[in-house]
């Protein structure tokens, strides 16, 4: 592969305006928006007219003139159709764990004498923290994990399971489960799945209504770019919302808030899910943020990001100092999400050169360098930067400087 | 009451120069800083900081760089002077109805053989509504509410209680509860108490370590200024930290996050009690309007809230049109928080009235008009000035227009 490749695919790329919408910083490759997205210029102005005007100005008044109490359905509603889900299912709150609470407990109470949550051993840990969680107020006979290696998921789908919980896109490997198949194996032995798309909200295409998903989650601030700490989201089924039962009821998902009548009676619809006052500062940014899918195609964001993942792998081939870093994602682009993962002893050091010398990958423990690709704002000019960067860390063996091993509380 | 009176007031007041600290519309007498605290300039500068600079420039190395990672205990820590906490029992995160969720399953959890949760009749909605879910969630042999008219609060405290809940001050009438006599009652018993703090933090001392009181929660939103829908707080008495369980247990409650361990194992002390991300901007936001705190004794701040309460009550009393305004709070100032609430039939085309008359208080449902005294940017001469209002809309009876009943979706 060639520079000029590169730069033909760049001229070539449909979404290549896109990245204008983005502030990025100046001289860093980043590739790094799986676990944090960028900042869109959208949501630097929004936040700054929600503080300003909204709060500052109209304060308590912004509650309805400027719809506050409808950001999370309207938030919700954006991200409806990035993962395949008609108007009315997604709702904008809390965070992908406590909305893990209360979607499991939705799916255990709506489960008869079945207790057993299946999930996969090295899912993201606070998926399966939830389910421990659960456990441990419930007791077992109302809720027993049961966290296998990947290839006994479809072995243990008995149906003594109640519920199935999967993240989509492994944050680790970037593996992807299949959505439609797995979804279809557990609901034959009347099991709910509970579906995470923490790395697949905003990076792939997702098909929830067409592979008749009950549950999902998501997250806020990785390819969706709401900023750090963003709002999560949540989407139920329409043909549950008349049988969820969930205990975090709290006042904002009561059928009439503002009647402050002493006992819950359920919101109807998706709105059942909100728990306390939204966040409406963050959540405005990330509703911000979203209008930047508003005109996009999923399947040019997929195109895009398994071409930049080949350009980066096919780069990488050319430099034999690279082949000590050696792939933990699937060879096969169909397989993995938008990140490629590479193992290495020396990680650590590895990932914190490459941050000092402008190019941001993350570094998963014990031993994963971990590179996103986020269609919206990188060139295919900047694989070529980032492998360049990469095999002078590698060939100088820059990793192994002593400044490069100090581990900060996030690593 | 006279003018010159409300003037040396102001004068002399020591809080006179925090009013310069807050973005305030011009023109208008805000009287709803108990439902939605105003702006801190220094929040407004803080959050384009957190936005541009520290996502938008430094990305996901603000983590370490910018200290997001200690900001749950940082804010706490700036907020347990405010309520009688030492250091380390304080923590920023989620709403209030999520951290009572949390903390009244702990509070079960240590109690054995109790089960009856007892709390008040006419409560903030959203903690009936959480001990509502959980008790659905377990069964009423492991968790039964009994709310109590007010009077019958004491009598119902038997040894069959596991859990006192309450809120300090009363959101409709501003009634305070004797917090440090009601803890003292309950722990005779064995009774475990959870105080709600929506209404007193930032409002009025607070003495939790000096009443022995086991568990809080409070809004970041109403007197802490911390904007639309900010994180809210959990403080939980050091001495019960090594003996919680409680289910909510997230990734970044984990002892060591970034592990990625299959299992969820508490961190140590107040962090145990955090779930999902922090929502970063929404807590920097809530951080920087503390430090309008920093230098401020919540005795001079409960000195001029009785104060502007007291000048409002004389002013009121001077004018025979008011008279149909009956108050609902306690006339002793001692027994109510920053805030006088009056019934009247026609409360809400009151208040849609005195806000399109640049007067801004609050309607409750069904009868009720709240007025909150804010004592950080409230002057003496805007109680003149919102009576002033008041007497025109009551006397000239303006909230019997048309315009001023149509409901919006927040009443």
């Amino acid at each position: 592969m060639q520079l000029t490749d590169l730069t033909q695919l760049d001229k070539n790329d449909p979404l290549a305006d896109k990245r204008s919408q983005f502030q990025l910083p100046k001289g860093t490759i980043y590739l790094d928006g799986n676990s944090l997205g960028a900042l869109p210029a959208a949501s630097a102005k929004r936040v700054t007219e929600v503080v300003n005007q909204q709060w500052g100005n109209d304060l308590i008044s912004s509650w309805n003139k400027h719809k506050w109490i409808e950001l999370p359905i309207q938030t919700g509603d954006k991200i409806a159709p990035l993962i395949g889900a008609a108007k009315g299912q997604v709702i904008v709150c809390d965070s992908i764990s406590v909305n893990l609470f209360k979607l499991l407990t939705a799916a255990l109470n709506m489960q008869n004498n079945r207790s057993v949550v299946v999930s996969e051993q090295g899912n993201f840990p606070t998926d399966l923290y939830m389910v421990q969680g659960l456990e441990s107020l419930l007791g077992a006979q109302r809720c027993t994990l049961n966290s296998v290696p990947t290839a006994d998921i479809e072995g243990a789908l008995t149906t003594d399971v109640a519920v199935l919980m999967l993240t989509h896109v492994n944050f680790k490997t970037g593996r992807i489960h299949d959505m439609q198949r797995l979804t279809k194996l557990a609901q034959d032995k009347g099991i709910m799945v509970v579906w995470d798309l923490a790395h697949s909200a905003g990076a792939l295409p997702v098909e929830l209504d067409k592979c008749n998903a009950d549950f999902a989650v998501g997250c806020g601030y990785k390819y969706l770019n709401g900023g750090p700490g963003s709002p999560a989201f949540l989407y139920a089924a329409s043909r549950h919302h008349d049988d969820i039962s969930q205990p975090l009821s709290g006042w904002m998902g009561h059928a009439n808030p503002f009647e402050f009548d002493d006992t819950y009676r359920a919101a109807t619809g998706i709105r059942q899910f909100l728990t306390g006052t939204p966040s409406v500062i963050a959540m405005a940014v990330l509703d911000a943020a979203l209008d930047v899918f508003g005109d996009v195609d999923m399947q040019a964001v997929r195109h895009k990001s398994i071409a930049l993942t080949e350009a980066f792998l096919t780069l990488k081939a050319q430099h034999p100092e690279l082949n000590d870093l050696l792939m933990l994602s699937p060879e096969n682009p169909q397989a993995r999400g938008s990140q490629l993962s590479f193992t290495h002893k020396d990680a650590y050091g590895i990932c914190q050169a490459l941050i000092d010398h402008g190019v941001v990958p993350d570094f998963r423990a014990p031993n994963v360098i971990r590179f996103g690709f986020t269609p919206m704002y990188l060139r295919y000019e900047d694989m070529r930067l980032a492998i360049e960067v990469l095999t002078k860390v590698m060939s100088e063996k820059l990793y192994l400087q002593q400044k490069y091993q100090v581990k900060g509380a996030v690593t």
